[in-house]
């Protein structure tokens, strides 16, 4: 189960933007598999991918699109697909893919680049493609600006929990909607994972603003978290800004609305990762990883990384234990250039464990155990050689987790 | 437990070399938890050590010994403790280290920088000083060359099984032994682990010589296995050469007996690290990853580390489970500059199921799951852009791992 509260906020609507979903026998029988977003004429689309370098069909097509639309027409469409990842599946993969937007294309009267196709799920296998193209025009049906919390639902693949942030916020005197919603429980490092967001705003903003603002939060939100350190082949992240609650466009970062819808992104882009952290496959808790006092950001995100990916940490997270050395054994192969151990300080909780590189003498093991038994913990290291910091979210390690991913195909 | 044949060869004698050991109580009782090695007079000796920034004390103390043996006399004693690393122990671990060595040389009048210590175990935690030098005469009185069974026995840590391998070998027409004994089954990622591996030989050879055999193999042995990617704070290899068994002294690398020995050291290094793998913290599979058409040897290593560590890998593994995608996942996230993913092929053992980056149409789910069912398996990767190629030995990852690590410390 996941951690902490999880729980689908009210998804307020976001003007010029529909969604329809279906039942299209992708992978499993009966569930709602593959979703259609529409967004209205005049909506500025940008997009951030896996670096992957078996990066899926749909993703060096949604690509493509994205980058002829600079020139021309911009995005309408988005349609993803549970079930199946369309990726590692050559020229009939693409072909696949290239076939699903020729015909949401046809069914819409919108060109083919204006199309961005998703994919998620098993990797190396062919689409269903007759049962996708099939399923194209019920969900074209069902399309209604009411429907993201069934989309958030019809993204979802070893996810428990459907995965939504939705805010209303004020700009010059316009209220204005942000909604979005992601998926992803494995298979989940730094540079996106099998990680899919969309996230939708009525707000008036320009391409080159929006392309900022999604590179600006992604980097600090879904860059920042780590199931198991796989970085799967598949990741996406869409923002749209459909501008249509009015107000004049958001052309320039100097546009004190900038900051402000800034600050809304982040926060949904935030909570919109860590919801992934939190129903991380077999997650019992949700760790947060403060790493502080670095010399530059690279060396704080190895360190946290470093730990937040140690098997070793996270089975002793999972079981309660302070078994902290693990801790200083993760920051000593972290490769920090010239990393003074004596300068060394760290924390779980508000208890510190690790005193200028050595055991904390006032430490006790009962007050680490108590940090322990919390579902959530922060583990924080001052590396005491500058000023830099960063941090990163994961979850611990349990037999849940091998459970899952020993059975998830069957 | 183990896989596959973990047995304990005949432990062949090799003069020069006693070993002693004993039950100090270092952390738990009535085990034999202290191992002296005694060396005669004359023998040259090499190490390599952690990279870690955490380095233990006795990994710093051996260093600066080893270090000060270049211009003084060479060590003569090795003393090992299990059950507790003394690493992350600040002053207080260095001294206690100090004091081990201070102890050992009183007792058998060689000096102090003669003597290099070792510790595995718990990180974190003060050793139990007294108890550890009451244990060191009782270590000393059994000294005898015929030991090296207990010393593996008495070196583990959650270990299964006592790892130990040795031949005996001729040059111009004299017979050498060497044997060696190592440890360790967790926090097992190149440049070694919480790993522990001694290693001696009655041949002649000059301590540069000794040192450049030890580096030329410990590369492509303990530097090539993965358990969970985690490097500990206390990981020492040592080889010595007594040169007892007569001969005259192997000075250069032009000396053909010198790649005879390479060729005998390199079947034991690599015996003595796929051990280590063979018997991985709840391992049930010891898999071969082999990656080959590199444009270099490091992003062989990267990929091959890339699929060694991954945990939906190693879980799939476990499960029996040909989920090759995964496999693409990890080569595709390994950071290969500019890979053409449509170059690359897979193989399961001898089953081809990724072609030319994308699935074999000749693949059958029955073929990959015959590989997948065998106790040993071989994952054989063709980036298809050079010529270089390296290996790396890794293990599964089960419900046992989660648990073996879970309670390690209770």
């Amino acid at each position: 189960m996941a951690v902490g509260d999880v729980t689908m906020p009210l998804m307020h609507v976001v003007q010029g933007v529909k969604i329809g979903s279906t039942e299209a026998y992708v992978r499993y029988p009966n569930r709602r598999d593959l979703v259609i977003f529409e967004f209205a004429e005049g909506s500025n689309v940008a997009g951030v991918f896996t670096q992957s370098a078996f990066a899926a069909a749909p993703v060096l097509l949604s690509k493509k699109h994205l980058a002829e639309s600079a020139s021309q027409k911009q995005p309408r469409y988005l349609i993803i697909n549970t079930g199946n990842a369309n990726a590692a599946t050559g020229t009939i993969g693409y072909k696949n893919a290239e076939a699903t937007c020729a015909k949401l294309a046809e069914l819409t009267g919108v060109q083919s680049s204006q199309i961005l196709p998703f994919s998620t799920g098993v990797i190396g296998e062919q689409l269903p493609i007759e049962r996708l193209l099939q399923g194209i025009q019920p969900a074209l049906n069902d399309l209604n600006a009411d429907r993201w919390a069934d989309a958030a639902s019809g993204i979802m693949t070893t996810d428990t929990t459907p995965k939504g942030a939705s805010e209303q916020f004020e700009l010059d005197g316009v209220t204005y909607t942000m909604t979005g919603i992601s998926k992803g429980a494995g298979m989940i490092r730094p540079n996106m994972a099998t990680m899919l967001s969309f996230v939708a705003t009525d707000a008036p903003i320009s391409r080159e603003r929006v392309q900022s603002l999604l590179q600006t939060t992604v980097e600090h939100s879904f860059n920042r978290i780590t199931i198991d350190g796989d970085t799967s082949t598949n990741d996406s992240c869409i923002f749209v800004a459909t501008g249509l609650a009015g107000g004049t466009e958001i052309t320039t970062q100097d546009d004190p609305r900038y900051q402000q819808v800034l600050d809304v992104l982040a926060r949904i882009m935030n909570r919109l990762a860590q919801l992934i952290v939190r129903d991380g496959e077999g997650a019992t808790k949700f760790i947060t990883v403060q790493v502080e006092g670095g010399a530059n950001t690279q060396e704080c995100c190895d360190v946290a990384y470093s730990v937040a990916e140690s098997p070793l940490i996270k089975t002793a997270l999972f079981a309660s234990d302070p078994n902290w050395g693990r801790i200083v054994m993760a920051i000593g192969k972290a490769g920090v250039p010239n990393l003074d151990s004596s300068k060394v300080q760290v924390w779980l909780g508000d208890v510190q464990i690790c005193l200028d590189g050595g055991a904390n003498p006032d430490y006790t093991e009962e007050a680490g155990a108590a940090v322990m038994a919390e579902k959530e913990i922060t583990i924080r290291i001052d590396l005491g050689r500058g000023t830099a910091k960063d941090t990163v979210y994961t979850c611990d390690f349990s037999y849940d987790y091998v459970k899952i991913n020993a059975d998830y195909r069957s």
